[in-house]
């Protein structure tokens, strides 16, 4: 069984939909569910799926998207898109999966699933490196999330081993340090007044989805890291 | 929406399952459902279906599976295997999924799923060309119906091999902006304190390759320009 990969369902409703996604995942060999604020009727509920057991007893809530990534270092969303503007490079299932499986080999990764009816929010994709679409047909791309989560495990099972080594070997970064380096470059950007005092969630939004799209390496975000906290320790001791 | 293909669930029990095949189908663009001695409740409350309306209002019921098949030029049978001696030759979904598409341009094709519980009798069986297998644990091999549909579905629509590039490429940064960008950046560090006053070449060529590393998008490059700016301008105004 694969314990790197975390497959996260984001607010789902229906019991029946947790049980599929987990008896999916045993199916292909997943041993890690996360569950982000969970309806609790479904997660009670879901415990009956056939064959679904263990996966459900490791099964672990969280109460936020972001401290079900923590430890991830690749966050990849899963979209029918269509129904709104994209903010994120959109990679189609097989390509996609590749890269996952790559990613896997040096590190942890989260497959983000959101609600059955309005899939993930903004907030969620703001946590996101890319974005993941099964290739359904354009007139009806909305699929039913057991489903949607199986497509997705098979791709990545299939002819395993063809695995695409990540385009860099360098280690990346954790979410937790991408989140902090997040936090640093907004508390500079409103000491500098790049932005107003009161830093509006969409900003928090856009610079979290930039900082995203760097793909940093751990080694990297450990410098930015160092660098932002300089220039906030010189902006501080000035003003 | 491909009409060759006769999607044929026999004796199924569950209206989400029938539902749930039907909407598989509609997300890939298969039309054609038939059912074999579906239970009648089943197949009643199955018409709920989330955008599966057109599919299952088109779809077809049959007393047995010689007749549901009747116009089929290849019949197909899936299976999770183990449980009984095969005598049939059985392929993985990856390859079987690539004769299904080259038999589709000449002919009809039947891919028969099995009850919830049993899968395919001997006698369904003894109609199948040959078998197919979606690549599941030994350990854990019986899938949900409606997940089995939609992995096969999928699998049949996938673009064989190719690896499709991201859908999005966004215009990269020019080498001219990314100069600016490290030669403001070397400026932030020294006036920040984070570099001793006379910048060292050595400093220069790793702020110059992490910079490179980010692999910025021009839009993205602009931002990072203009925050480099305003963070010189408060650390100017304010020494």
């Amino acid at each position: 069984m694969n314990d790197g990969l975390r497959v996260v369902l984001v607010a789902p409703r229906n019991p029946l939909n947790i049980g599929a996604a987990a008896r999916a995942m045993s199916n292909f060999g997943f041993a890690s569910l996360r569950l982000v604020n969970p309806y609790k009727v479904a997660y009670l509920e879901a415990r009956s799926a056939v064959g679904a057991g263990p996966v459900l007893e490791a099964c672990r809530e969280y109460a936020s998207t972001a401290e079900a990534i923590q430890d991830c270092a690749l966050v990849v969303g899963t979209t029918s898109v269509g129904h709104r503007e994209l903010q994120h490079t959109l990679r189609r299932l097989e390509y996609g999966a590749r890269l996952i499986r790559g990613q896997l080999s040096s590190g942890n990764v989260a497959l983000l699933f959101g609600t059955e009816k309005f899939g993930l929010s903004n907030e969620d994709l703001s946590h996101c490196h890319w974005l993941l679409r099964i290739p359904a047909r354009a007139e009806h791309g909305s699929m039913n999330l057991g489903q949607a989560v199986a497509v997705c495990l098979y791709e990545l099972v299939r002819s395993a081993g063809k695995a695409t080594p990540a385009t860099s070997t360098r280690k990346p970064a954790s979410a937790a340090d991408l989140e902090r380096f997040t936090d640093l470059l907004l508390e500079v950007l409103e000491k500098c007044g790049y932005v107003h005092e009161r830093v509006s969630v969409s900003t928090k939004l856009k610079v979290r989805r930039m900082i995203r799209r760097l793909n940093l390496p751990a080694h990297d975000a450990e410098i930015w890291l160092g660098i932002m906290r300089q220039i906030l320790w010189k902006l501080d001791g000035t003003s």
